[in-house]
């Protein structure tokens, strides 16, 4: 039986997860495989050799160095799950160079540097899988690239984000503050003692710059991405959001308009009928519009060790059944042969237009909603729906909430500028942009 | 540049989609084929010569005849979207004989003859890719059997019948019974004028056929599948069930037992917060759950011109990046290798244990309530929920719906007889699975 020889770069939660699923599902692995084929783990580079492992590596060659890995005669495909930019990058050079395929779920990487690595690998006829970077276990790289190879795609818009989608969820919950649920998410290991990358947005417009590429067949262009994040959203945002048959969401939002490429990651308010709404906890979910499918969506778990794993072991099988067709007809890196990689604009986020969510806390007195509303009028921006109820903090004030109707986003910074200098306004003004995702 | 063509069976909806699909997008699917290669219409058969068309067929050799196009040698691809098993069989033959790949929606002929035809398929080197023919434009096929093949699959679940889910959704409303609801379906054109195939649960028995081969890696077993309609299914139940907290949808599941596989058709109750609970209308969508990506969902538009002719065009893709790849190399037919497709029993409906909702009319008065639910712990069956009201239609008589524990379907058969015969119980006892999905 010809063995594929696997060096993993990187044995935390993933690396791990990846050896489980070689040691425990290879034999329905080679049923699915079904040629005389199956896959071995050659040599593992890891940090701390005298760390124990729940997994079983005996048999396995292990090293400290991962330049030992990528440079080992016998490794076929390499596995990065190291993440980081620079060692990794040198790794994946090096690798290229020796002909190594290349497994990742460095979606940094990537999103970063993926458009010099891709064209390396390309002439060196090597292949750069990463399913396993956007959305964890749930196969939307290759739906993507793939399953709706037929389709111009419109939009792209998905919670790509566990730890961000676990914190909105959570802070439906009575009394939970973002502060006080990001505590319990770094306690469940969900969030990291930094949470910066994760709720304000970075992650997700790491994968939102990826699937924007293979999406639209555009070069990976991530300091293009518009990306805010979820700290200042409050649990009476979400409350109120709720009432008007709402769910706020961090999206990844990326879309085809007439003036250029839309991408942008932010909250939204997301209408309940849209499926997306109800997806809740550390879970996952991409919608995916096509000009012949219409919307799909594909959900699951987006992190984990099994779930990402599953990831990178179906990139290996991939590249085992590609192994001797020729180069050109393997799926292309990004989705689309790379010299057509369109540079498109990437619009401004000044440029979007949608409806927007407003919430302020005002005096409380005669006049002030008047003046307030005047000046909506005069920015030529209407009202769809208006509730005011007293201030749940401040007995002077009464909390504002407006839905206006689609307007420029410009138009809407240049109110909220306006309502910023109102002397009868206390406090910040929330602003969360709303899709209806259809 | 080399033209790939294509010879089309059947010019209904879905082939006038596919060649709209192939007029109008054939310059995104090369930048997405990457290689210097085209996709043309070489020849369609179809029925009627002078019928009007939609898309522009100019170019493209038109015959009546089906076999002179799995006999053109300028073809290289049958595309068939005949449907039917006789004439569609032959065509398969022929055009497998004749080394031509073939492209298929035919659900009915793979899950009934596929065992025969992949069989046959890999003898000739050839192809036949349906992701078509199961939750239309939604890549499932190919979620399943190569986006999850990491994993051993433990379940699928799946809406995948989208003229039973919109009359289950429509039901919903008031006034709106099983009757007037598939009336209205009729005239919108999503149910046909003999609704059989699609409300008794035929269509969804062959799709879960397909489904739970590619799943477990088992010959297609067609005639195993246990497939009960929603034909006797009340707005009253369905009322019923919001109020308890669930759907009523009409699933097709296939799990893997310590018994063997358990393959059933069935309206079953899902709570609504399973993500499933939430699909309405004719959207199809597939739950997937496996021992290491845990549980995985994927939504769209199960029939139509555009999103069948989606799947359609990508399997066509994807043929065309394996022409040159070793034939064993390819995804096999049905996800495993051919002869590794166990043969493990599919246990019986009377051996699956899961709750059941319970409605019955029953007279109004003492000691009926007490002899039912004597009935009921005489049977070893225990009370979950009971809840009781007037009966809206006999004065003299009370609604009586009761969630049971998990029990056996032959214990339910049991107690079900028993009631059956109790003569303070008017009419039919309905009885609804309930599965969790989880």
């Amino acid at each position: 039986m010809k063995k594929i020889r696997l060096g993993i770069l990187g044995f935390g939660t993933v690396g791990g997860g990846t050896v489980g699923i070689i040691n425990n599902t290879i034999k329905e692995i080679e049923r699915r495989l079904g040629r005389h084929t199956t896959i071995v783990i050659e040599q593992i580079a890891l940090r701390n050799l005298t760390k124990k492992r729940a997994v079983d590596t005996s048999g396995i060659k292990i090293t400290t160095n991962p330049l030992d890995v990528v440079n080992n005669p016998d490794v076929d495909i390499v596995v990065e799950l190291m993440g980081g930019t620079s060692l990794a990058k040198e790794c994946f050079e090096i690798a290229i160079a020796n002909k190594k395929h290349i497994v990742t779920a460095n979606k940094a990487l990537i999103a970063e540097q993926g458009n010099e690595l891709f064209a390396e690998a390309a002439k060196n006829n090597v292949v750069i899988a990463y399913e396993a970077a956007i959305a964890g276990g749930i196969p939307v790289v290759k739906a993507i690239r793939e399953g709706l190879s037929a389709n111009k795609i419109n939009w792209v818009a998905g919670i790509i984000n566990g730890t961000g989608n676990y914190i909105l969820s959570e802070m439906k919950q009575p009394n939970a503050d973002f502060g006080k649920v990001l505590k319990v998410a770094q306690d469940l290991g969900y969030a990291e003692a930094d949470p910066t990358f994760d709720v304000e947005g970075i992650d997700a417009a790491h994968k939102l710059t990826i699937l924007a590429s293979i999406a639209f067949g555009i070069k990976l262009q991530f300091s293009k991405i518009y990306t805010e994040g979820i700290s200042k959203i409050t649990a009476e945002d979400i409350t109120f959001a709720q009432q008007l048959g709402y769910q706020i969401k961090h999206l990844g939002l990326a879309s085809r308009t007439k003036d250029g490429f839309s991408l942008r990651v932010h909250p939204t308010l997301v209408p309940n009928s849209a499926l997306i709404a109800n997806v809740d906890g550390v879970m996952n979910a991409v919608m995916v519009n096509g000009d012949s499918v219409g919307t799909t969506m594909y959900y699951g778990a987006g992190a984990g060790a099994g779930p990402t794993a599953s990831a990178v072991v179906a990139d290996i099988i991939d590249i085992i059944r590609g192994l001797e067709q020729p180069p050109q007809d393997r799926v292309s890196g990004l989705g689309f042969a790379l010299n057509s990689l369109k540079v498109e604009p990437v619009i401004d986020i000044t440029e979007i237009e949608c409806h927007h969510y407003l919430r302020c806390f005002a005096k409380d007195k005669k006049g002030v909603l008047a003046t307030i509303t005047k000046m909506m009028s005069d920015s030529n921006i209407s009202i769809d729906n208006l509730h005011q109820e007293p201030c749940s903090t401040n007995k002077n004030d009464a909390t504002l909430v407006i839905l206006t109707n689609k307007v420029k986003e410009s138009s809407i910074n240049k109110l909220l500028e306006k309502l910023a200098s109102f002397k009868d306004i206390d406090g910040e003004i929330q602003r969360i942009r709303i899709d209806s995702l259809e």
